[in-house]
């Protein structure tokens, strides 16, 4: 039988509403019932009724982050930052995924509303703009935070990367090191940050006067099978591109993959430069060069961020936005 | 302002209850009245308070997965497997990471009786025997499925792959390439399915009648640091083996690294076969020999398994094991 506050009331001979009040620490209630009472609840191993004490409270003690995936080594390491500083503030992170699924993605945020949460850490799915939850969220000013992936239109605090700037660099890299062909991998559903390395790397062409080639510019999807035949045939192609700019861990890896099969040596007939926050990045064949996003640190500052708005600091700038820069790892799948 | 049932109430001019049970479909009240509530509640945008109204039904539609990281790939891809069987049950999946913290991992399951989940699927963190909170949770028969790492002494489902074969699989495939001197990388914290691949590698030594050396089974914890100069120290030693049996993923690819640091050629100075579920095992340096387990389909059986329990199937057998195989991918790490 559950232990409810009506049975430690009854047998310790207390109202109802002593017993609750003891229970929440209340000021109307003397120390040595408290100890009474606690003592008691502790010896019945009595859980407080989740719903019933939040409804007064309208805190849940939890945290949501919501994500595509878990299996980037970018978001299972942010999730670790995310953790670093719930668990100093004493809250649960529990973890929703999306798959890119906008239905789901949408679903998932209008039950937030009810109470299920008290603030969300989110990194949203391609084509996010058209997800409406998000933009009533913050209508509603729902603490929020984003990070990595905002959604485009929305006023909320941001915590990204120097995306257009890496989209630069890595291309750049890629010209260092002798490539006139390069190719880059992206999505096919609009996704802010991508969009943004995209830029990036037709800045550095445009800066050192190559011209843009539609067919070097590809448009992955979420399926593993659609995104190699697409990978491969440019691959295949006669004219097929010496440089690739890999703006999704998966693609990147994908691209190892296809290389393999077509037996072109990564680094001598094709460099690869990936953004990727892989932890084993230099045990792939060959080592892979990577534009290495600040993954904890980028957690740990957004969760810092949630925790400020639901503390309701004074000094705290609304819809502040931070970004903190990635950097270039070099490594053999670049080299000359 | 937030909407609630008494609004909805007042602008159609009727009583709070009607409106209550017509959101609730219930049976007492009128298709056309039902048809009105729901309309203006939909213009209104409004949500139903979660807390209030699971109070009555005690069902919050979460099932929690809770496990020790999702850097894993074994663990990120289970969670897929879940979330396939979730999803058709119309039930939000939320993670739960303790990172091997047994008080962690305890504060979390004591607060599932308060009613935020309907169910659990878990995989334990090393060390859970100790772990009073699952004890309590199976003895209330708290719809509990255990996925990979059961804990010890408790009834309860439980979706199991075949650690012990699979541990002399392992160490036999390695004997039949030559290696006389084989290492077993195992945890410092009592995990059952630790010590069973341990088992099934000392049985593998016993059947060919090579002596067990206690300085071959290293037991590694959860500190990079520490199990870097663990292994480190092992592969230094004049009388260093030749071949590694890694039973954990993340120890794994660390001899991975540690094999670059010390310029030891892996196949040729040392073979390693490892535990991982890694999509790129074979992009690296080089290629892996793994053990896979079937951790999508492990994932996908934990959680129909869990939905019995849940819909209360009359022919659902209590408390049943069931096992999946492993298999041994072979890869250029162990070749002769």
């Amino acid at each position: 039988m559950r232990v409810t506050i009506r049975k430690i009331a009854k047998d310790l001979q207390l109202a109802v509403s002593t017993v609750s009040k003891a229970l929440s620490d209340s000021y109307e209630i003397s120390a040595e019932t408290k100890r009474r009472v606690l003592e008691y609840a502790e010896k019945l191993d009595y859980v407080p009724n989740l719903y019933a004490s939040k409804l007064k409270q309208r805190k849940s003690g939890n945290i949501a982050v919501v994500l595509p995936e878990v299996a980037d080594s970018f978001f299972s390491a942010a999730i670790n930052g995310i953790e670093s500083i719930a668990q100093t503030k004493g809250y649960h992170v529990i973890v929703y995924l999306t798959h890119e699924d906008l239905k789901k993605e949408e679903h998932i945020l209008r039950d937030f509303r009810g109470g299920r949460v008290d603030g969300v850490l989110m990194s949203v799915s391609a084509g996010a703009d058209r997800n409406g939850a998000i933009h009533d969220l913050c209508a509603k000013k729902f603490p929020l935070v984003f990070f990595d992936r905002a959604c485009e239109g929305v006023e909320a605090a941001k915590v990204l990367t120097d995306d257009f700037e890496s989209g630069y660099k890595a291309t750049q890299h890629l010209l260092s090191k002798g490539c006139k062909k390069i190719a880059f991998l992206g999505t096919s559903e609009n996704l802010e940050i991508i969009n943004l390395r995209g830029l990036g790397y037709e800045k550095a062409l445009a800066d050192a006067g190559i011209k843009l080639r539609k067919e070097f510019i590809l448009h992955c999807n979420n399926s593993e099978e659609a995104s190699y035949s697409i990978i491969h045939k440019m691959l295949c192609a006669k004219n097929r591109p010496d440089g690739i700019v890999g703006s999704i861990e998966k693609l990147t890896t994908l691209s190892y993959t296809i290389c393999y099969d077509l037996r072109l040596k990564i680094a001598r007939d094709v460099k690869i430069i990936g953004f990727s926050s892989l932890p084993f990045a230099s045990l792939l064949n060959p080592s892979l060069t990577t534009i290495t996003q600040p993954a904890f640190e980028m957690g740990r500052t957004a969760a810092t961020l949630l925790f400020n708005i639901l503390e309701n600091k004074k000094n705290e700038v609304p819809n502040q936005q931070i970004i903190l820069p990635s950097s270039l790892m070099e490594r053999s799948s670049t080299r000359k």
